[in-house]
């Protein structure tokens, strides 16, 4: 004997999502059925409309929703107030909130979505490492910043990033002090990160 | 700068869930967009057929899916072969579950789907306690055994209950040793369940 087929089916469904085990799984679903079938009407509504409508900006690999527009492009990318030969690289769109919010940037973002970790499959290609050096080869680009994490994967991404830019003879800063060793962006406070935009400083090996 | 409208929307929703601050509710978004599309559509959908197809046993009050039948009963209430003059009073569905396995039971179950707690406006009528005292006086109930945990609210429910029982005469029993102080139901092994239900005995105050 075990729940209706549309209850297992629900909790067997919720397993998928990071951090959620089945008992877990059992506790949402039990806790929507209860006391929030509109909310869950509206977490249905709101994961088929992001699975659907959210794609990646064709230039900076941000998170943007599909417009009929010919270029598919984030509204950073977008705005012509913004410096595009300045590129801001980071590793997730969390840590371009992060940046946003310090305040202290006005250029552009390559969001790598994700750091080079060939063990599990992602080398320069799934993080569009390609079509960075080709933008990179265009001239178009006066300045990257490197803001990856300061762990291995982050670091071996910065190298391999250098590596590309230097190739390309584009010149390549490194945000500074304040960046805790071992953190990740995110998690970082606004006038710390200011602080490491304003102080950064040629990278070598 | 935010993310897009239907990231932010996805990632506000999924705060609707029980142990989902901001920051699980924004990896669990990132984990389905990046990896994980097909999941999520499956997740929308089994969520948005569970809200509007589930519903409760007009009999036991357990999960049970809408039909079209007269009556909305759940398979162990239109099982013929179990014994309905027999209940087994549970404050959850996983209860049910828990009970099941022990495979030491064959009658029908009353789900209270929670317990009394007045403070949270959970009084008799909210675990339909009203339609119990009726079925308790339509002399159709031969025995119930009292499996409500052993928290302060589970042991004012199964005195409200007993008080019930006995003015409508109907003979009251409960789940013996083996179930754990301060434990919930559902964490029990279902071989402490069997001698539980084996060794119930007569509630008294």
């Amino acid at each position: 004997m075990k729940h209706p087929p549309l209850v297992e089916t629900l909790i067997e469904a919720f397993t998928c999502l990071p951090g959620v085990g089945p008992r877990s799984a059992q506790r949402m679903t039990y806790a929507l059925l209860e006391r929030g079938r509109e909310q869950g009407r509206e977490l249905a509504g709101a994961l088929q409309a992001a699975m659907d409508g959210v794609s990646h900006c064709e230039r900076c690999r941000n998170y943007a929703e599909r417009t009929n527009a010919e270029q598919n492009l984030c509204a950073i990318c977008l705005d012509p107030r913004r410096d595009s030969s300045l590129i801001c690289i980071v590793s997730s769109p969390a840590n371009v909130l992060a940046v946003e919010q310090s305040g202290e940037f006005r250029g552009h973002y390559f969001v790598l979505m994700g750091e080079l970790s060939p063990l599990d499959g992602v080398g320069p290609r799934e993080l569009g490492l390609d079509v960075l050096e080709q933008r990179l080869r265009d001239g178009e680009i006066r300045e990257l910043i490197l803001a990856t994490g300061t762990t291995v994967e982050g670091e071996a991404t910065a190298h391999y990033i250098l590596d590309l830019a230097r190739e390309a003879g584009v010149s390549v800063t490194r945000i500074a002090q304040g960046v805790p060793m071992g953190g990740d962006l995110e998690f970082v406070d606004g006038a710390t990160l200011a602080q490491a935009l304003r102080a950064r400083r040629p990278f070598a090996d």
